[in-house]
């Protein structure tokens, strides 16, 4: 049992009043994100700041008491980053929502970073521009979240990851001062891109409190969507590598496995599971129609049992399936979701790589991939918290394998609390050591997410 | 005169052999770059390492003994930023210029640094691919100095600046190690960015031996070029911005004011300058002939005079008038050549005040500009080395109008020495301290660049 410091607590409130909450509810809800992970204990407090303002008292506060903070935004996280435990504050960016600023001319805008991804793009609608970042959680997750773990999603291979759309920032240091980095330009180089180191810091180094973000333009025009089906997954990996080398840019590529593609049929009441693994390829633009001939002439010369359809709605279905991967999963049991990215011809090597490893340990792994960009998402599915020891050994292999076909362990989950033992694998003790020294500038008193990304012991 | 320390002079050559030069003529071509900036006195020595193993050993023997390390590729930089002076080594990486890999499926290639951005891309083409960064400078600036300085050019709107164009690098640290930054895959989170961070550092980090470029499908089929004159700069600024606010992407789009229009017509033999200010816009993939209808029509509606050819030749040949400016300046006397970026939107205001910034000093500011992504590139042309005082005071005026309209004092070429006065006015003293901070993290002894970026003393 860990002792909650009341006294401490009680001078919080004082100091920061009603953004401060201990309702048990609140507590407990901060405890987890939808990695599966949960901390130890609740954390001493939530604050839901409503302005910049609230963000530097608190940061004062903890500061001068060298009390963790951890900011979180909608909770959406797939790697711990944004749980908090004994002792911490957590830091709920919800309340600062407000789009301050939607510039049609030089296409940005400036928003709090507690604004709801979808939200955004419902405003630019009518503008015919769009925020292009689109995690699978959009309709739920928050831009400054987005931000702080460098998000990626469906559209990554054509419209790029979040760092892509974003301008500039202001943050809140560790101390409480304010700094503004970055930009409303599209080009600057002005110092060090501390933009860019923010973004994918995972709440390590400042709290995001404002973002200049990037818009385009709309993309106009019907969609082709394409659905195929193939006997492997590996032949379906081939089909989505030979895509990408006819230079074809798809909007989207999604590989659903076949065990993925059950468990979803499973959970959805569809018959979707003996026919093979699916690939789904969606393209935008003038050229849409035209580009889908050439996909669905590629994808059946490898095999694939191809539809395609014009209709946005049709589409739209299709790609339903692809999204119901995660909760379908979910019911199923505890899931480790993990995020291994390799260079996009090696998606072949990878799958085949996944099969072996199943039939070692003899359990399914339900895979779903952004091919487009390489990026899977192998899902070990087991009951109770606990993860099994046989599962982090398959986990250990999947990612020695991934590091071996010139991958990374995580595309665009982060490493948070999750990844962090094999961090040193990836980048080596000598990088390591060096990130934690830049660390270490931003936030000599290790206060603002300690533990996460890195263990907190040296 | 500074004394040469003879005696270390020695035991460079000594441990580093034939990779070390310290012929006069050699020592006198790394005091200056393009910037028209030339340092007091020659280097101490030039390093041309042939591999990573030479830069590793040329680090540990500056970091034993306290030498500062200028890494410079073509010394094509337009801010000082690769010039050596009094006890320096300046490491060249010209003959490290193997392309180590080209890999078509994975739309990437691995190079050397002094691998030259033009020879890079004819070993490209005949794949279909394309490494995008287009400095003016391309035919011979190299890959790692576009990398050192976050090149940007004429084709940024539409395909990004070098930051988008780079997956992962090698580099060498202060003290001689070797890290291995970023990644072969598309997206990737395994902890900070640093290789951004070291995109546009300027060799204040560490030295760039190795990078893993983005490659793009070069864009097929014919272009459409328009060359547009306006009665007024102001004029051809608004028709630029009204071609971005359409929702049109330009590969390119350059503004040409009236006085920079009429110096390359003297340097050209050309009769250019009567007809006004000149813009041009070049338009590819596959609308580009519908897409620069409607940008004749927004031109002409905006009172430009507008021709549009879809012969490449002919369109190469207008581009021509664009890329003989720097030439055409240079041949009138000393140039100071601003890099000035604002929001699209600000390009006429930014115009307007470069007018009466012209007027208050008495004096002609050529001006070209990207305007697709709002960068101006106004240039001080005078006689003599010296910098005027007026042409400070003007160019101090320009900043301040700059930033007071959201811009940044440097788009696309840097810091380097010339623009470290305005520094802190952009990004304010915290920011500076912590940037400065960073650097200390990779380079406790500063031996890297020093007084680049920031000034030497603290």
């Amino acid at each position: 049992m860990i002792e909650v410091d009341l006294a401490l607590r009680d001078e919080l409130l004082a100091t920061l009043g009603d953004i401060v909450s201990t309702a048990p509810a609140d507590l407990e809800s901060a405890r987890a994100d939808r990695s599966g992970r949960v901390s130890e204990s609740a954390p001493l407090a939530i604050v839901t700041p409503r302005s910049i303002d609230d963000v530097q008292a608190t940061m004062r506060f903890a500061h001068e008491h060298g009390i963790p903070v951890v900011p979180r935004g909608a909770g959406t996280g797939l790697a711990g980053a944004s749980i908090g435990g004994a002792g911490e504050i957590v830091l709920v960016t919800l309340a600062m929502n407000r789009i301050l600023e939607i510039n049609v001319d030089d296409e940005l805008a400036v928003v709090e970073p507690g604004v709801i991804n979808d939200d955004l793009n419902v405003a630019l609608e009518p503008r015919g521009l769009w925020f292009a970042p689109d995690p699978a959680s959009k309709a739920i997750s928050t831009v400054g979240g987005n931000i702080a773990t460098n998000a990626g999603g469906l559209l990554c291979a054509k419209y790029g990851v979040t760092r892509e759309s974003v301008l500039g920032m202001k943050i809140v240091l560790a101390d409480g001062r304010l700094m503004t980095l970055g930009h409303r330009t599209v080009k600057g180089v002005t110092g060090y891109d501390l933009t860019a180191l923010l973004i994918g810091s995972e709440g390590t180094l400042g709290v995001i409190v404002e973002a200049i973000v990037k818009l385009r333009a709309l993309p106009t025009g019907p969609k082709a969507t394409i659905g195929a089906y193939f006997d492997s997954v590996e032949q379906a990996a081939r089909a989505s590598a030979a895509v990408t080398a006819s230079r074809l840019r798809p909007a989207a590529m999604e590989l659903i496995s076949q065990s993925a593609l059950q468990g979803i049929g499973e959970y959805l009441g569809l018959d979707l599971g003996p026919r093979g693994s699916y690939l789904l390829v969606q393209l935008d633009g003038a050229a849409a129609a035209i580009e889908a001939d050439s996909a669905v002439a590629i994808i059946r010369s490898l095999g694939g049992h191809a539809e395609m359809t014009m209709d946005d709605a049709e589409g739209e279905r299709l790609f339903a399936i692809r999204r119901s991967f995660h909760p379908a999963m979910s019911a199923r049991g505890t899931v480790l979701i993990e995020d291994v990215a390799v260079p996009r011809s090696q998606l072949p090597a990878m799958f085949s790589a996944i099969t072996v490893i199943e039939q070692k340990y003899g359990m399914v792994i339900p895979t779903v991939a952004h091919a487009g960009d390489g990026n899977l998402h192998p899902n070990f599915v087991f009951p109770g918290s606990e993860v099994p020891t046989e599962v982090w050994d398959a986990a250990d292999e999947l990612f020695e394998t991934c590091l071996r076909l010139g991958g990374t362990l995580t595309g665009e989950h982060g490493v948070g609390i999750l990844k962090r033992r094999w961090l040193r694998d990836e980048l080596g003790q000598d990088q390591v050591d060096l990130q934690r020294e830049l660390k270490r500038v931003f936030d000599p008193g290790n206060i603002l997410n300690p533990g996460k990304i890195f263990y907190s012991s040296l």
